[in-house]
């Protein structure tokens, strides 16, 4: 319990502790479906390293052979890699048609070939119904696109910041279910701050309130909050909402914001999508980069960008991550003076053809 | 013969042929040491893809065994992979004891290490005295640090613009030597522009003209004169002195100026110098990135970055070209929002590290 007005936590041993400063970072718990069966054995969540270790030993102690992933999110792509790493018949089943919305339809899709390519059997439409224990010791998993027996299934459908804790006090929440920080970290308590994947952080984009619950971002936010409490003045300027994950060898990333983001916050944006190799065509192991280029109307302000591809592709998006946060337009970004070498780029770079593009467009 | 008053160039045909406007695009070409015998057969420089077949045919046709290379610059680092790939025994001489002077002396020593542990010589205070055939075929190089028998030497010390044809003009070239331009690529003669190689740039951070010869350089040089010799009204806004190379499986990158440029620039910068793993150091295949942040003392504005490491060591430098573009400053480079995914980097990445360190120190 947190006694915000005496200033103390009362732990359920019944000992109380002071304080001067306390810090929520009580995390984010997965979502799972609410539909009969989801707490049967061999159904798990992901979301730290124990629950890692209860897999893999879940794995290894009942001769697992068949996965059911339900979700199609950064964690269920991840995930399928490393089922099929282990040999593990992998299905993943997804509700909607078409996953990973902020990535865009063609670059989405391109991801689901890439994981049919390596095996895994990827099912739209499939809303779970309930789960089952089959006869024989698996589970039955029911869905609008089918029935399918599995060893192991990974819930894998989104987390929500844990704000367990902080609802038990008057530490405010946001708009979007996390807890609501000042740029120093701090709630509606001065002396109560909230760090990481239970708070919600501002977008400089989309100039709100926004909750990205990500590693490096938390880490920069603690030491904001510890900065300030250890007497110093710190503030987080917020988040682009850049991420990346890999599946099987393809890198997938994306910053800033989408076309429909813009439209939503009544931004006027254009995107145009181009691809080119991440190397000469000539040497050796060049690989196509799949780029998307968000931009302002009329001003050419980057507004965002997201990309598949070969190796590289986040390395592009960390350029574009910069130019956003440096509000650079898409003149600056094609004429900007990236490092060149064919082992690592083509003399005119993915990044310089999306500008020109979006110009021409 | 460029004859500017004319508007027309004459060909060694006799052939006369008018212009409205031209373009000097004529390169750089090898600089060659002054000494006796450096146009013995068997010794070459590498400035174009003819040359670079030249050398393989010569390999092939004289079973090269053994290979000097004169010089310690990109090329000739670049070219050792090359050699030792084929299986020659390959020597480096260089004049001085520290080569790859923009990269600071411990990166140097380091790429040294690099190219030794692959099995390449490398000999300092190796100032050439001259070339000499020896008597079973191969060739003698007499230099500052001992004599070395070769079966073909490599001439990588550098090269200039070559402004033979505009020099036959009154086409004026710049304090570089290279051919003096403004924005939209033009040359002293409104009609009569220059781009690539043999013509100088604007350095962004230095605010002045400079030479940096590179491809993606030229690249948009010349997208820019055409653009205006088509009627168009572009204009390069100027380099900041990127560049990259591989030298084996390290990767090489700077952009910006370096401590000492600045100093001469009258700009008062220190300079940090981090180590940290590429990906955290769990993760398998780790490798450390090591990386010097220049910043103008006072405002933090980031003048330039060098670095030496493991995959992603050219991206981070990617990264620091758009912040010095955008002149960013540490504090936000140290909170910047970049990509995040243990495949790709730490929670904290090595430049949020020497943005961090940069402030402290």
């Amino acid at each position: 319990l947190l006694d915000v007005d005496n200033s103390r936590v009362e732990l359920e041993t019944g000992e109380r502790i002071g304080f001067d400063a306390a810090v929520l970072a009580t995390g984010l718990k997965a979502r799972i479906p609410e539909v009969e069966g989801a707490d049967l054995p061999g159904i798990f969540t992901l979301r730290n390293l124990s629950d890692a270790i209860s897999i893999k030993q879940y794995i290894r102690q009942n001769a697992v052979r068949r996965v059911v992933i339900v979700g199609a999110g950064f964690i269920a792509f991840e995930m399928c890699e490393a089922f099929r790493t282990l040999g593990l018949h992998t299905t993943m089943l997804y509700r909607k048609q078409v996953p990973l919305k902020r990535l865009g339809e063609t670059f989405a899709l391109k991801l689901v070939d890439v994981i049919r390519a390596r095996g895994v059997r990827f099912v739209p439409g499939a809303d779970i119904s309930c789960f089952e224990q089959e006869a024989g010791g698996g589970l039955r998993v029911h869905s609008g696109a089918g029935e399918y027996g599995s060893d192991l299934v990974l819930i894998a459908i989104g987390a929500a910041p844990d704000t367990g804790l902080a609802e038990t006090t008057d530490v405010a929440l946001g708009q979007s279910g996390a807890i609501a920080v000042n740029e120093r970290m701090q709630t509606n308590h001065p002396f109560v701050y909230a760090v990481g994947d239970c708070c919600e952080t501002f977008h400089r984009v989309l100039r709100k309130p926004f909750h990205l619950p990500l590693g490096d971002v938390a880490n920069k936010q603690a030491r904001v909050a510890g900065a300030n409490i250890g007497g110093g003045s710190a503030s987080f300027p917020g988040v682009i909402g850049s991420f990346c994950f890999k599946v099987f060898d393809t890198e997938v990333a994306g910053t800033g914001i989408t076309e429909q983001e813009a439209g939503e916050a009544d931004l006027p944006a254009r995107a145009v999508t181009v691809r080119a190799p991440n190397r000469p065509q000539e040497y050796p192991g060049s690989e196509e980069i799949g780029l998307t280029l968000v931009a302002e109307k009329g001003s050419g302000r980057i507004l965002g960008a997201r990309a598949v591809g070969g190796r590289g592709t986040v390395a592009r998006v960390n350029i574009l991550a910069a130019a956003i946060t440096a509000n650079l337009d898409v003149e600056q970004l094609a004429q900007m003076d990236l490092a060149y070498a064919p082992p690592f780029s083509a003399a005119r770079d993915v990044v310089h053809i999306a500008a020109s593009e979006w110009k021409k467009a």
